[in-house]
């Protein structure tokens, strides 16, 4: 089969890979659209050392799953991380924390970008008949904004600033809107800008961020500058949200969160089964991010193209 | 009068102060004793600008009172942050991060190593009879120690580590044993070593620390080490809690907080009545910490023994 394939940090594409092969337990599924995350990027660039096809973000069609049979011909979405179910963290329930986790096209997981894919039954999540493959490619993304809300509780009178307005940041801005807490995002180009108004969430630019102005942030750039920005807007006893990952440590003054009480509170991966309620709802539009669609043929270009500033998310079908 | 007085870093005793000048609202206060807390020695240190008497542990005697006279001849400690009532912070609840705050013998308000103080009546809260002063001097720390649990719910069932067996780990160490959760204390010197076994609390040393094996890490020893020392034993989705300053800005991966979605979380001043009632029900007994005793008149040999490493509380006589 063909598929993207990255190794030392090169992509390539390949045909000729062979079939996933499935164990038990395990459900073999057709790719039929999958999205490109920053996390991709990031991997292309050396954020973690992998081999293997690349991609997380994927509606696809269950091919054979013997422990299911059921599932046959189902359009389904999954979860990305691949758990043991017997360490600690599983144990505890804290299962996207498996200590011996392998996850989706990140690690020691074949992923998505190819014509077919694996992952275990349990992490599949059947796709509502109302939700097309281009809403339903959103869910994982949608849930990881999501865990914002498993993790805090967002009150409708809070103020609450996100930093950053790209493929992740308007989508949890979406989710935020929802709570009726006083909302608004940093954007910095006119294109996000213009979604906001269209989505009717209220943006600024960095100049306008002043101090203590949230008692919520949520730090969604990965840069050294939008922490800066995010610490200087969060206020004293309030709470700054990680929700990208950094390249490279940053500096940080603890003397100042102790003084102000501050919590720092780093996010990860969320629930899928709220994400596509709210998406099935139409409660949130994940439709107006695509930027662009390409077949997995140009997998390259694709990947080029998310990367490219004021780009939004890239699609690929098979 | 005599008081130990703060400038350019330098610390010298001087006869001849003026007595404070109270203003409405505010109390005169005799210093009956005071404590040297790790703040007092960092400001030696430069820590933060300040010029004035330094100290802000104290338990007094109040002089005159205008706004409230049964106050007079009464055993008092005091909140040592200066409030302005009317700031956003103050009107939200939350005093101690008042906006235009100035804080006792740290920030444009004399201290209390001297033989008179002042402070606004409504810092002020009554020692009761059943307490000595040598008991009640530690109420602004025990109060430090208690904005844990006024900030975060400490469960029973959780793996609790403090790091850092110094005045205030010690204290913390005893508060946080009354929730009966799982813990131990991170202890290099026999001294407190021994009074931990005395405690009836559990202590390991550096090399004993292993990877996830906390809920929460208490961090208290405000260095680059003992930072990395906590950030290594709590586990996924556990909190690392800052209950020290720190000098200069530590280096810290980012994305390792996001991964693991660690809540990292600053901690200052905590409530007085809490404080006062466990050491009244003696279930927080802070006598075994105190190491030394100076007359004022010896504040600086006093301060140079407080630095020194292994000494707990030193406390100073008018």
């Amino acid at each position: 089969m063909r598929g993207i394939w990255l190794e030392n940090q090169q992509v390539t594409l390949k045909d000729g890979l062979p079939l996933p092969q499935i164990v038990a337990g395990e459900a073999l599924i057709r790719m039929r659209l999958a999205g490109i995350c920053s996390t991709d990027l990031e991997m292309t660039r050396g954020y973690y050392p992998y081999r293997g096809i690349l991609g997380h973000e994927f509606v696809g069609e269950v091919v054979e799953a013997p422990g299911d049979p059921s599932l046959a011909g189902k359009r389904v979405v999954g979860e990305i991380n691949i758990t043991c179910g017997h360490c600690r963290a599983c144990l505890a329930g804290r299962p996207t924390h498996c200590e011996n986790r392998r996850t989706l096209g990140i690690h020691d997981y074949d992923g998505v970008f190819a014509e077919f894919l694996k992952l275990p039954i349990r992490n599949l999540h059947l796709v509502p008949d109302s939700l097309s493959d281009e809403q339903a490619v959103f869910t994982e993304l949608l849930a990881a904004a999501l865990e914002i809300q498993e993790q805090i509780q967002v009150r409708p009178g809070m103020r609450v600033l996100v930093v950053g307005a790209g493929r992740l940041g308007l989508l949890i801005a979406q989710t935020l809107k929802l709570t009726g807490c006083d909302l608004q995002v940093v954007a910095r180009r006119q294109a996000p800008q213009e979604l906001l108004d269209q989505f009717g969430i209220r943006w600024i630019t960095p100049q306008d961020i002043s101090a203590h102005m949230a008692d919520l942030v949520v730090e969604v750039t990965g840069s050294a500058e939008g922490f800066a920005l995010s610490r200087q807007a969060v206020r004293p006893r309030g709470t700054l949200l990680l929700k990208s990952t950094f390249a490279g440590d940053v500096s940080l003054n603890l003397s100042a969160i102790v003084v102000d009480e501050i919590t720092l509170l780093g996010s990860r991966c969320g629930p899928f089964a709220p994400a596509l309620r709210l998406l099935e709802s139409g409660l949130v539009d994940p439709l107006p991010l695509v930027s662009a669609r390409y077949p997995l043929a140009e997998g390259f270009a694709a990947l080029e193209k998310a990367a490219e500033p004021g780009v939004l998310k890239v699609l690929l079908y098979p």
